[in-house]
């Protein structure tokens, strides 16, 4: 069985130092050394952050070998808004009208049934 | 400092087990038994899923003892939906329109500044 992307993704969003790295990045690309900095982190810990978001395919490295800058890949991030686009109904009250129609299509009297 | 309770959150994200508890929660209450045996799955194992998403805040449990149904507390999953919503603007197209916004703000011909 293929794992399941979202894994990857979930995982890589459960550190806080990631998310922060995220947000980072939605101002502009940023090498290592551009991170380690405000981080308060050394080099490597930023490189091994980096990797489990790239590997997560919510950033991008650049090619050049020295600086590599990272770059946010925000569709990553469109499975998490997919999934939970699901649950949104049962906190948003969308919810309850759609129990109270199914509690009336139970009694055979759906109010959405006569259009 | 306290712990961002979306680390939790993620981290019970990031099982595809958990994801499939949440889903089946969305149909109604169940117990351990309920889960255990479409999830082929021992019974401390189901637990074990459990108290992880219990301790995130997406479900709570039953007060009785022996049962202690399990049932979703999509609240949980609000603070996601907020955290995903400063992202949603670098996928859906909207991030570009606020780019070029910016840009003509820097060039002091910002379009909707004369509104």
């Amino acid at each position: 069985m293929t794992p399941d992307p979202l894994d990857a993704v979930f995982s890589a969003l459960a550190d806080p130092t990631r998310r922060a790295i995220l947000a980072r990045l939605t101002e502009g690309e940023a090498t290592v050394n551009d991170l380690a900095a405000p981080f308060d982190m050394s080099l490597p810990a930023v490189s091994k952050h980096l990797k489990v978001l790239e590997k997560a395919g919510l950033i991008s490295r650049g090619r050049e070998a020295q600086w590599r800058p990272a770059r946010l890949e925000p569709m990553g991030l469109h499975g998490v808004a997919d999934w939970l686009e699901y649950y949104r109904r049962f906190w948003d009250g969308s919810f309850n009208r759609l129990d109270d129609f199914l509690k009336k299509a139970q009694q055979g009297d759906p109010d959405g049934s006569r259009n």
